[in-house]
């Protein structure tokens, strides 16, 4: 994400470093302040407030990133209108930032080079400063966008769409994107441990009305243009997965992740009558975990010429 | 594919070395019923008749690989019982076939290992043989199976479902395989140009109910391991591509393609409210193309949190 | 169903005139012969190599109507090719039936009406007669199609399709035909009671990416033109009926169902952008349960320009 | 619709009535600003900036109602936060309206009792006063609904839902109701001629991977509890409907309809292997149309298990 590089932990950072939800509560009040005034960006009196009501206040006891994270975005949304205005002005410039990356020494633009803004061809960059200057001018705070590793299409994509957008809808969703940004910074900050998400699957035969049974599925980890094979299942008769989530605790972890569904194979067995190449044969189906206090169920439902899938919980 | 490496085409025969549809047509009888006689394992009567009913008899002008196959399938279906139970038997044990590969040279092990079987373990073989003859008592003909490239599990899959399958289901299915292997080696063993068919996409935002405008989208060939950048488009206001079908004539061919949809991007222009990592970012969609004379047409609905496609035309 | 009215149930008869399937298997011999002895037309042998295999030959205890029908299926799958042409042999002509319905007093046009056949115009008549004779002539068996209530149109759309399949692809399929004939005449013999099915749903918001918590539902049961109000739900927080199934036990029947979702009062929840006469609002989702004892999960994806359904279990 | 009863057409008002959009603009200003006055409720001032804007400044040619919708809401759109809140507190407290419903005559209530709020019980009339006063103190202007003819369910569902909205995402949304509101008198207000909207179907086997030709659909016009038979159709070999669009010109009428696909008789044209009641054979399928002057694409997915439909265009 581009606005946050400052509080996300460095490779280096030994895991140990960072506190777990309750760990940070036994804390005395300047050091949650500390850790917390830097959530959302420059306006260090969101974790005040937070403190004051929730802490302090109700007493609330917080036993996970998403307890904190509702807690704090329920301040700013009722702090008042002004309030809210300055919380999306305390914001930096995506135009100041772009400028600085030309002038990278060669190594920081590859580590840069991720989120692929240095790559911007003049012609991209003057078209992006037109944007920015637009869009500040109408809405009167600076272009804000909450994803991480955005490449250069996707901010020039994110901001020819919100520059036409109306006033209210785009108050509204900047705040949004300061929300996320909150919500990665807490994510990367503490030591997540206990955590109750787990991802789950089914497989169903649209064709047939019935689980795909005996459905071989691999479950892959994405990260850059690495595929990693982390685990392989084959479905039980209910078209599930035999022994339960396919990931849980520990191992649930936020990222990109990938099922290969062999549908190929799977058809085979009842003599389907496909092509000689088939239309559907490894299904990969890339799917991303965003929060990891919840349930994801991330089925299939395929035919031979036709799949779907969904977020289910 | 198991059954018919020896009509397949070498890879350092030119192009020009398979003769087009017309051309076969307009060569001696003899040259066409040596062509077409290899197409039916051992069942050279099949190239015969065809030759008698449609060549000489109705006189058709055969002008591409798709009615030659239709005409041939058509012998095959108004033939009798008898004839399609001995065209059947005529196919090798896929079993005496995984027994010779256990002698292969470590050369020719790496050719067939495509196919997998070269790498079954004592256990699968011992399965494998053991459903084979079960499948050869049970319904009197061999276990046929016409997928190229064919892996063990899709292998073990196939025949695993398939044994128990009513004797008049699978005497059709088995029909059904004959003609699939039938296509593939005709497909191979033409050169095809002039082809009809052809590739189109649509994007639908079925959240905002309405076309994906301004969507990047990457078709890639995929072969084996690789995956090959082919084109990359920006859909149009209507959704679509713009200029066209995505591959048309001699770049339509029969093969596994992916196209990647940037919908994270997509969704980033009117600030959809999606997750720091978004559940659908990238989303890639393998398909195979089996014919070079249809039209393929192989659309995303898409919202932030469910995607679906089918074969379309 | 065109072919069995003879041993469905009459109104006047009582429920407890049925027997329970564990009732029947307490009687004498000649007395389940005698009743099973109708299931499979004018092929009273199938029951009595049931008898044989499985109640005298392997004792096996039969509790519901789908264990009586699957053993039986097996008799039939068992038997030779013969035999099975025997079977398809044995049903009557539908050509003579429609013939026969010209002639039916006025009381029992109207009765038989639910099939619609007696409103086939003389146009339709030839075309049914003239592909009726094809098809005999062509399999060598009469056309049979198992659908109660059959209107016109499925006749004549069933026979002109089934005409031009291929012959073993047609013999397997008639014997399907004639499973669900058995099936059916089945259901209809035994009073069902202590069934294990039950009817499930759940409706999952595609746009927000989750359960679809408020939404209220109807259930409706559809007989000919009348459509019953059976029920009414709230969706719960997981989207989800409170209560558990919509139908179990005795309330789960065989028959034709369908849900209402008001998805419009749902979306109208969260101010979702739609039209103004939306796009979707109050949904119906027709369909039918045809096994007392199995799961039907009858689920709804929807956003407000899309919506999918299929069977799960 | 709760707010705009006064500017609905009667009944007994003959169709010449009303202006085409073309012939608004023929007339005095006085008479445009007369007419277009009371489409954003006691707000006259935005047909007056749209006129001055527009009709002398820019000296714009309306065409259609789609078009005059676009220009007003721009105003609206371009206007002060002040002057939006302005119009929103202009609109009527539905409270009071709902008070006054129960000193209704007979005949008003039946007339309003479309809306159903004259149905409200006494509980349900508590809960909606209490959530309406939270309404108005949370966010400062009246509770507004577009849905015409919405019922108690729809006004509880959706007060309910938005009371806990954050205030500038229902600041957005309430003056998205306004929106539509001024988009439904727009339409009813006009003669619509020359409309461009046209309704067009399509429907794929996704278990054959191919259109679905040859399959019986009836169009229907839905009108309250009525269902009105419209118009029928035979798929053709692409599963389109023959003869172009469903609904064109002056037939393509906002308004409620339905499909009716037959796809139990489809399927039985290829011996499709489903259940004696099949779990999909007539399936309805309501959907709404809001604008004269757009594509409607309304297709059906379907197996014998699983359907799915959208809006395309």
């Amino acid at each position: 994400m581009l606005k946050f590089p400052s509080c996300y932990p460095k490779k280096e950072m030994t895991i140990t470093d960072k506190p777990s939800v309750p760990e940070l509560f036994s804390k005395p009040k300047e050091d949650i302040l500390a850790f917390l005034g830097k959530i959302y960006e420059h306006s260090s009196w969101i974790a005040e407030k937070f403190y004051d009501e929730y802490v302090e206040g109700s007493g609330e006891e917080f036993t996970n990133v998403q307890e904190v994270f509702r807690a704090m975005s329920s301040v700013v949304e009722k702090s008042s209108n002004e309030e809210k205005l300055t919380l999306l002005q305390a914001h930096p410039d995506l135009c100041a930032k772009i400028e600085s990356l030309k002038n990278l020494t060669k190594e920081s633009q590859v580590e840069q080079g991720k989120a692929g803004l240095s790559t911007l061809t003049d012609e991209e960059r003057a078209k992006f400063t037109k944007l920015n200057s637009e869009y500040r001018e109408r809405f009167g705070f600076p272009f804000i966008l909450a994803a991480r590793n955005a490449t250069k299409y996707t901010v020039l994509s994110a901001i020819e769409g919100r520059v036409s957008r109306s006033p209210e809808d785009e108050f509204a969703g900047a705040l949004y994107q300061v929300g996320k940004i909150a919500w990665m910074r807490l994510l990367a900050a503490f030591r997540v441990a206990d955590n109750k998400g787990f991802l789950t699957c089914h497989v169903l035969d649209t064709a047939a009305g019935c689980p795909a049974a005996g459905m071989r599925i691999q479950l892959r980890r994405i990260s850059g243009e690495n595929s990693e094979l982390f685990k392989e299942f084959i479905t039980n008769d209910d078209g599930r997965l035999p022994g339960g989530p396919a990931l849980k605790g520990d191992e649930f972890q936020v990222g990109t992740y990938e099922w290969i569904f062999f549908v190929g194979d799977y058809f085979a067995r009842s003599n389907t009558k496909t092509s000689g190449v088939p239309f559907l044969d490894e299904i990969p189906l890339r799917f991303g975990i965003d929060s990891p206090e919840e349930h994801y169920h991330v089925p299939l439902l395929v035919s031979p010429w036709s799949f779907s899938t969904y977020r289910g919980s």
